[in-house]
């Protein structure tokens, strides 16, 4: 035995092979749980071997989740400590700092950063943690410690809540690892426009890094325009859209704080364009603006996810439908429509079947010119790489 | 009767819905086919009704064709004249002036532009056309007429070759339809590199537009890097990285006369920068340059068609395979990796899996950060969106 790890063991019929072949989970029916297995504290270390007790590598385990165990290395005695997580924090780092000229980027992407379950984001000088695994969320100090080390943080927020914490039987937590918490909404600099972020307020008025190539594609057909972003949280497209001089920018989402951070982004970003904020339920508003007749050059409707699970597909897909329709009415002749999907369970095929629907319900003739995803910061693991939650459409009316 | 266009109907059974939301195609085993039908001459007009004899449009006929008629209009007595070709063109072109400083792209992308089976790519005051279908063939003076009055061409050249045309019973054409033949190859902007493309020799020699936004996200990573362009054709990714400062490009192709072109754009993008252009089968070449222990930071395969149509599928997905395997062992540890495909009968996730699984036999691991598709100048007809041949991977090393 090469550690003292406890072992855990595949059942007969689990598939090996493709553990073998790098997938890096171990579904909790795919393994022996006897009494000893399941006594195994929540993100301790195991030694997983297949039922002929040939070694797949240590992994993290967690009996409480559905992925009961994630793939942590092919070394049985790593120390997963501050140089472990040093050395991964810099491999990922060197990739951002490739792509990307100003320090604002998901910095660790979970599996496909060899750190499963684990998110950070960076805002410059302050880091976002959310920890959604077990054996991260129990080695926080060392993380930090690394963090520090390497990119000397003003500050760190761990933002221990959501689904993610839910499914692996995690309690929130919330609190700050490093430095304060800022007092008021941050600046975050993307393609040349400048957002504002309620990190302490979590999601709902954080923001997203994931658009920053469908906002760019976007804002490169901007200029001169009239833009409406629809479900617009702080204003991701639409201060694009303003960076590269459209002619107005008017977003429409259900939430206050989001637009008035909208507002203060437009301000920084290009003060001198009309900006219009509307508060309101965006399929009404966008009813009550084709009455009223308006059309836009440019329209972007970037809802929350309608389906996240295979449960609602049906009901989301449906919904991204009448998104479609709703918004057509409101493209003038030679405009762009831009409709997204943050759904797991709406892959591109479906969404873009019913984002088709919609337009031709509306009576409208389209072209599709660009299909993108999440961007380069969010890579995808090899073994899991078709999940791709994130789908963006830009379609040309006529 | 609207018009003293013969009609065509289509059997009981066909499926009427789908043409009325848009489907431009009718397929011949749709369409009751007595010898009065048969004995359409290609090229003509014909009014298309359901069994119900209700008129669901315009097409355009070809007897000799499995594509039996394509839709031409909804307008039953629209002419089809040099105004109605300039029609189209001017909002074809509107588009590609929205998306690039230049004049060199994909001007008309048949269906989706709303000139079926019509291909027109632009090259500044060079314009080259591919007529893939019969009705156009028979109209390419009213065509010539247009792009004449809009866009002042100084040639334009008829590529009336391939296999589109032998598809639709056509037989080969290629001349002069205004001014002549460029006497050398032409200059062609694009990403800040210079390429040289022989029109008069081709597609062998030509250039693909359809690669741009892939250059571009392999261009941004590719300063001062070492770059191995396989399967180069005239140096498409290769001189994209050379104008982003690349430290030195090697180009790697079958082809004497492509290669000379590439060498030519390496002189003209960056003259300075280390060029060599390797003649030789790609997937020996590779192999004999694993043997010599090189390793590149940068190496992207972008192969002809290895599954054009579906009978080829397994053994093109080998071949794709065979190339990440091969190209794998020369990227050093942190380098990128980028595979591309422009085979139709692999779709996506069989071509993604297919480079993955050839990826890890070479015993790499690797993130997949980005996946491209053709650039927005080759749109896709709302009924047609799924058929997209171009995939582009690009992968992280470990």
């Amino acid at each position: 035995m090469h550690s003292d790890h406890p072992v855990i063991r595949l059942k007969p019929k689990t598939n090996a092979q493709r553990l073998r072949h790098g997938f890096p989970w171990v579904y909790d029916n795919e393994l022996v749980t006897d009494r000893r297995t399941k006594a195994i504290a929540p993100g301790s270390l195991a030694i997983l071997q297949d039922h002929g007790q040939n070694t797949l590598g240590l992994f993290a385990v967690n009996p409480n989740s559905k992925i009961f165990a994630r793939k942590i290395s092919d070394d049985l005695d790593c120390a997963v400590d501050q140089p472990w997580f040093a050395q991964k924090i810099a491999k990922a780092l060197a990739l951002r700092e490739a792509l990307y000229s100003q320090p604002y980027y998901r910095l660790i992407h979970a599996e496909a950063d060899q750190l499963p379950g684990l998110i950070i984001d960076r805002f410059s000088d302050l880091l976002v943690i959310q920890p959604n695994a077990a054996w991260v969320d129990q080695r926080l100090p060392a993380l930090v410690a690394a963090l520090s080390d390497i990119l000397k943080p003003s500050s760190i927020v761990v933002n221990g809540a959501g689904r993610a914490r839910v499914l692996e039987g995690l309690d929130d937590a919330r609190y700050m690892a490093l430095g304060e918490m800022p007092s008021d909404a941050i600046e975050v600099a993307m393609n040349g426009a400048v957002y504002f972020a309620d990190v302490a307020e979590g999601q709902k008025t954080g923001i997203f890094y994931d658009q920053r190539p469908n906002h760019k594609f976007v804002q490169d057909l901007a200029q001169g325009k009239s833009v409406l972003d629809v479900f617009s949280h702080v204003g991701g497209f639409g201060l694009a859209a303003m960076a590269n001089g459209a002619a107005n920018v008017t977003c429409v989402d259900g939430s206050q704080p989001a637009l008035t951070l909208a507002s203060r982004g437009a301000l920084a970003t290009r003060a001198e364009t009309p900006f219009e904020a509307i508060k309101g339920d965006a399929f009404d508003v966008m009813g009550a603006l084709a009455g009223q007749g308006k059309t836009y050059e440019l329209v972007i409707c970037d809802p929350p996810a309608f389906a996240p699970q295979k449960a609602a597909r049906e009901a989301g897909l449906r919904a991204y439908e009448r998104v479609a329709r709703l918004a057509s009415a409101l493209v003038a002749e030679g405009g762009y429509l831009t409709l997204c999907s943050c759904s797991n369970a709406a892959d591109i095929e479906r969404f873009r079947a019913a984002s088709i629907r919609g337009i031709g319900r509306a009576g409208r003739q389209a072209q599709l010119i660009y299909t993108g995803g999440a961007g380069p910061d969010h890579p995808h693991h090899m073994a899991l790489a078709e999940s791709s939650y994130l789908k963006t459409l830009v379609f040309r009316m006529q």
